[in-house]
């Protein structure tokens, strides 16, 4: 009887009560949840952009050593020649595609003022899946990317940043937009275990 | 009123109801979050161990461009030499020591029969914040391994699997028990969250 006299109350005397006994914290749950659902997009979007966007074409100097003038070699470095960077893509476009239909189904939700706590859990569980691929992506793509910058001496890997900073750059900021949405992941499953144990403690 | 009368009745009795209405379902919950906990300890104590002793000492023929003999040198492969496995051994071994606290925690708690909400819900939060840290060391250690394994032409970075069967093998098996500590992980954030929506669908 009470939630039915509650769903008569206007927003503006709902935000009064406690937020957590009120159909108002539902909502702030689904506003806060939705927001956070464009955010993983745009920002898996910009990540994927980013490095695709990332081929670089330029001269080097190379010296082989029976000679010692360096020559000029034009060479290209692309996202595509690094098995890890191709599974960045990979994993930071489905992470796009899932917060599309998902933001769609929470919006729905939203509107239609019903959010069972079914799809709640299946959120949860799809999103915890997610934020493993999304972090196992961007440790993969920083640490190929932090090779290319750092090099290292002890297995010959050259630096070739020096040559390629564009390629660098973008590699760069496209893997701290994949932690950007692997914050937001995490944020998102916080937020939602907080609602379903609200509905208990409440 | 029912559920004080649920607490005299034997184990073997309780079984038979169905384990949602249950103290055993809670029990169920209890004892598989402290057996996954377990193999999320033994699993983050074998990817540390298998790391580390992963240091190998060999001999390898190079052939310096202006000499056509190749002439031996002895080099020496360790973890420390790349920053993706020292991070990976740093997540690892904060996620076997989280094991040890959270087991032990859980173990308690099942002893005494209590779980309360807000520590289901610690839990679940912590997990969820480890989850993200032991798969980012999974793909950041993956993505060099695989790199050692198969070079890349492209870079100019030789594979160094030829020479250092053992570090490379040692690598390979620390990641794979490291993607298993992934999965337990999202195991246990998948039980606690059921666990924690059972209590509101009963």
């Amino acid at each position: 009887m009470a939630e039915v006299e509650k769903k008569g109350v206007s927003d503006q005397e709902a935000k009064t009560v406690p937020p957590e006994h009120t159909k108002s914290s539902s909502s702030f749950f689904s506003v806060a949840d939705v927001v956070l659902r464009f955010f993983l997009f745009v920002s898996s979007l910009v990540a994927v952009l980013v490095m695709i966007t990332s081929k670089q074409t330029t001269t080097i100097l190379v010296t082989v050593p029976p000679f010692t003038t360096p020559f000029p070699v034009v060479s290209t470095a692309k996202y595509r020649y690094s098995p890890a960077f191709i599974y960045f893509i990979t994993a930071l476009s489905v992470t796009g595609l899932y917060s599309i239909i998902t933001t769609t189904m929470r919006f729905l939700a939203l509107l239609k003022h019903k959010m069972p706590t079914t799809l709640l859990l299946l959120l949860i569980i799809m999103d915890v899946l997610v934020l493993g691929i999304v972090s196992a992506a961007t440790g993969a793509a920083g640490a190929i990317g932090y090779l290319g910058l750092k090099g290292n001496s002890h297995t010959n890997w050259m630096k070739i940043c020096y040559g390629f900073d564009k390629f660098c750059k973008h590699i760069g900021t496209s893997v701290s937009f994949s932690l950007f949405a692997s914050v937001i992941l995490v944020l998102l499953v916080l937020l939602n275990t907080y609602a379903l144990s609200k509905k208990i403690l409440k």
